[in-house]
């Protein structure tokens, strides 16, 4: 299944992809919906013929999660990257927050503040968590993973390293698109731990491209660990971390400017297109 | 005014410290009554006589504002503390990241995990903010803090330094004990920047023992710093810091390993009394 959350009219809806048709699942957004136990049967079963739909053509997809209570987000994960940088790979994940009013929709404007010179790109898998879960472990962790989604962990650098803790160059607001699907594991090569490609594009220029074959955390290692830490609840993301590619890594640097169309894509996923634009000062 | 939420009766309400009793404002925790533009007004307004009423001895609290939008800790702050570790004063604040679900109330135990050997304290002066507000400054960053608390911002030290970002030691589940009171500025010497001394004890040693007046980013300073990067939310806690004692920096080190009684206290603000407790398994 391709389950989202839809704009419309005002408010928002958790839907199904069917086709050419968002099938309406009964629920204000993906939160709601999986926090049903029996949010996966429940999805399935709704048909187009018994519920509201709507066309795809032209959808306002909201963050595919508009509100979690967790954005966990891991750093330095793609092997390739890791050792391109001449670090040896880690023992243990790097973790850092977002909150969820970072969190933009599908085809939303990225808001670059002004306060930044090096606003820039990160592709990466989220995973979407759909069962409450601590110290989960094996086919535990691997069914807590409702499915996968797209995010750009969009990232002022000059405030990521004003300090030597990440946080403030990664929690601006309507900064991070995710979305548009939330797509189950029974739909992708690899199920939860998928080989995936993922791919960035500015103006139509290849970036980043990868393979979530590459992660030294996989998917169900990140549930394992972070669910160590703190329960996860359903919604909650866990963003698996970027390949390299970034605009900061490059010689020379390059930085996200304004009216550049950003494309993110996975492999079987989804696709964001987001347009930077200046944010309105507020 | 001293506000705080109360646990009765298997919900939460959010309570008016008025000499033995606390009164009932009409709303489940301080995070609803702070989302009403009038709360101060109202809270004000609201008599014992006109309100269900509830004994303060015995009282069971709940965390402050049970489940704020944003947990924003400052890291390095107080100045005596970063001069006696040999550092320069920084530029700017430090920030890392809590999640709701660490936060317990100020009697509650505090849940130590099997996974740490290093479980240490600090205690920190909470601003509790009172309206939203994006790139505040000055009287209106000022007028954005409801007021201060208490928060004993509980560590694993060994997951803290596992890799370069703190939050893995930071975000336990049911760790941090945070209240009981929200306290106005009005009622505080220096208002919305009070001189205070702060405390912590362990099984009635002082621990950490300094004034607020010693935080080199004030109250408002981090209102606005933490602002323009993110819009602060009406229950949106900023923890400003630790001064020196934490247990990790004694020679030789000294963790809480389970039975100690904490006493965390800021003058005229409040006291947490938390007993350390194996986790249970979950």
């Amino acid at each position: 299944m391709k389950l989202a959350t839809l704009r419309t009219g005002g408010t928002t809806r958790a839907v199904r992809l069917d086709g050419d048709l968002l099938v309406d699942l009964g629920a204000p957004d993906l939160g709601a919906l999986l926090a049903r136990e029996d949010w996966a049967e429940h999805a399935a079963a709704v048909t187009a013929g018994d519920a509201r739909t709507y066309p795809v053509t032209g959808a306002d997809f909201a963050p595919v999660v508009p509100s979690p209570s967790k954005v966990v987000c891991v750093g330095l994960n793609y092997r390739n990257h890791i050792q391109e940088m001449g670090r040896d790979l880690p023992e243990h994940p790097t973790l850092f927050a977002k909150f969820a009013d970072s969190l933009i929709g599908a085809g939303d404007d990225i808001q670059r503040p002004e306060e930044t010179d090096a606003f820039d790109w990160e592709v990466e898998l989220a995973v979407v968590v759909g069962r409450p879960v601590r110290r989960a472990r094996g086919e535990e962790a691997e069914r807590a993973i409702a499915g996968f989604t797209v995010l750009n962990d969009i990232t002022c650098r000059d405030w990521q390293f004003r300090t030597r803790e990440w946080l403030q160059g990664k929690m601006w607001d309507s900064s991070t698109p995710v979305g548009p699907y939330l797509v189950t594991p029974d739909e992708l090569p690899g199920g939860v731990r998928p080989a995936l490609d993922v791919r960035l594009t500015v103006d139509g220029e290849v970036m980043q491209s990868d393979t979530t074959g590459d992660l030294l955390f996989d998917p169900v290692d990140l549930v394992e660990y972070v669910s160590t830490v703190t329960r996860l609840n359903p919604g909650d993301l866990i963003a698996t971390g970027t390949p390299g590619g970034v605009g900061h890594a490059r010689t020379p640097a390059r930085y996200l400017t304004g009216g550049e169309l950003v494309v993110t894509e996975i492999e079987g996923i989804g696709r964001l297109e987001n347009r930077v634009v200046a944010e309105k000062s507020a």
